[in-house]
């Protein structure tokens, strides 16, 4: 290693203990404790800023008067295209979506590509294709691009990253913080869809119908929520570790109980099916095309009956609500009328799901 | 492939005629001409926009009447630590001056990693940290960020992605097409330091001093010239492809020529002994902490002192300037006395250099 002066690192050493975890491994990636824990220790620490928000899905900050949020992700998935969509739609309707669930609307989104030498030209052009067309749809530009190569063996394919603007209407405050004692948990939808289509791909799995993924853009839901309750307290997109994790998360940041219900969790049969055969919990694996949202009580049915007439809130229910006992615990009430403390994901369920 | 509604591209064929490159090659993110064949035929046929930019460092539009710059890079450079500086210290400075060629003042980055399994997790926390202290010096918050992991083999150690969001204040107006002949071109300092830096680490070449990259953040610099002259015309930063590439897009996008003079350009005795060993012309070589200005004549002389009491702007000069002679060419008047076009890179000359 040169001599060299920004490799002076002295004073600052490594806060994840070296003899725990001396290297980086596909946990770190999974969206669950690992995950939290080297964010917090490794980022976090250095990163230190009040806009920085771990457990919020992008930044909000103001630039003379005007409120933004700002938000970025890479997209990893493998296969590249998967039923129901591909790394491109995945990517633009992923970075909308966090900016929906800081309750923006989502304006601009930037593509950087790292692609694998060796990449068939026609692939990318399909993948291009697709992401013109999600961006089409969920009414956003792609302003701003970025290309890399990378020798063949060093990448996978393609990588993706979109970061995204958007506006944030005045009156408007979600932050997971906000959970309340009282709030309503809606859902938005069947759950476990995304990654379900691709373990079922990856497995060579066949079911009566195809499953495919939920990817989506959430942001029109998100605006017709908003128009019948601007007090919407939290909005979170369940991706990488599920309904369980992200319910944990908010949990923990705003330091109440959930009560939750497993009966009310919409499911298809074929997505229940799959995931018995694969020995997966449909709670802890990811969507990207729905949505959990904290209402309070009397704003509830209101805000339910506005997501079912829109095509991406047609399942919609009230899942449980939060309360103030057992702070940082979220519980359900299973079918069979007992009731079991829903943990965090540990590691990772699936790897490269998004 | 499954039967997939999103997998229809019926009418959309890939405009990158398959029997000339049926693949991705290294050369298509070399920053020269295939690069711009890919981008234009591929990204810009697909994401039209009026803010889509390729020939700028980044968008520029109005939100609510407040101006913004909002750009993104993936740096995939190898090795992750270099002389002069980091992956992660490229990140930021690299993005913070895509936006500050925009005119912009750089606000809030975010930071996308894609780590490669096994990774060691001291190398993260020491590129997490030189992020800390590179954002630190160039005044601006890292603000919202994602981490992904992918299995070994399928990556390389880390790739980060940046992007950014900068302010640009009233009366700025910085564009490629703004080259106008008469215009005075400014070379900020030495050239060819990065590239030549991280192909001495490759090679394992030894000098009497050590080269080390010149990677730094320019918006201080910038904001220095636009403070004695707001009606700077083109601000460019040479990274891929060199001073001759940059200088190349710029005279194609303005429909402009340009004259240089080979023996005004500043290169350090070391780097002129490094490119001659490795038969590299400096002119193509990346730098990543140089910019080039085209201002009008009478305000050149203001700005050149401006930029000589800025750090980072010492060995400025006034490198040529642009004529209405030969519209798209660059000529060099050479040291020898002759006269010779300097064309824009074909492939690439050093994979991998941010």
């Amino acid at each position: 290693m040169p001599n060299n002066e920004s490799l002076d690192f002295a004073g600052a050493s490594c806060p994840i203990p070296i003899s725990e975890y001396p290297c980086v491994l596909m946990a770190h990636g999974g969206g669950g404790k690992l995950s939290q824990h080297m964010i917090r220790k490794m980022f976090l620490s250095q990163f230190s800023s009040d806009l920085l928000q771990p457990l919020h899905d992008g930044a909000m900050f103001s630039i003379d008067g005007t409120r933004l949020a700002f938000s970025t992700d890479s997209y990893v998935i493998s296969p590249i295209f998967f039923p129901g969509g591909t790394i491109g739609e995945l990517a633009v309707n992923g970075t909308v979506n966090d900016l929906a669930m800081c309750g923006a609307a989502p304006l601009y989104l930037s593509a950087g590509f790292i692609l694998e030498e060796g990449l068939p030209m026609d692939d990318l052009w399909r993948i291009v294709v697709s992401m013109q067309r999600a961006a089409t749809r969920a009414g956003i530009s792609l302003v701003t691009g970025d290309t890399k190569v990378v020798d063949r063996g060093k990448g996978d394919k393609i990588f993706i990253n979109t970061s995204g603007i958007g506006r944030i209407a005045a009156g408007i405050d979600i932050h997971p913080r906000r959970a309340k004692p009282g709030d309503k948990i809606i859902l938005s939808g069947r759950i476990a869809e995304h990654g379900i289509a691709i373990m079922s791909v990856r497995e060579g799995l066949q079911f009566q119908t195809e499953l495919t993924s939920d990817c989506a853009p959430l942001n029109g839901l998100v605006q017709v929520m908003l128009s019948v309750c601007p007090d919407i307290h939290v909005l979170r997109d369940p991706t990488r570790g599920g309904v369980a994790s992200v319910l944990n998360e908010i949990a923990g940041e705003a330091r109440v109980g959930m009560n939750i219900h497993q009966e009310r969790i919409p499911l298809s049969e074929d997505v229940r099916g799959a995931c018995e055969l694969l020995g997966l919990d449909p709670l802890y694996v990811a969507n990207e095309g729905k949505l959990l949202a904290f209402v309070p009580p009397e704003k509830a049915d209101r805000v339910l009956m506005a997501m079912r007439q829109h095509e991406f809130g047609t399942h919609a229910v009230i899942i449980g609500d939060v309360t103030n006992d057992h702070p940082g615990i979220v519980t359900m009430r299973t079918t069979i009328g007992g009731t079991r403390v829903v943990d965090m994901i540990s590691g990772e369920q699936l790897p490269r799901i998004c």
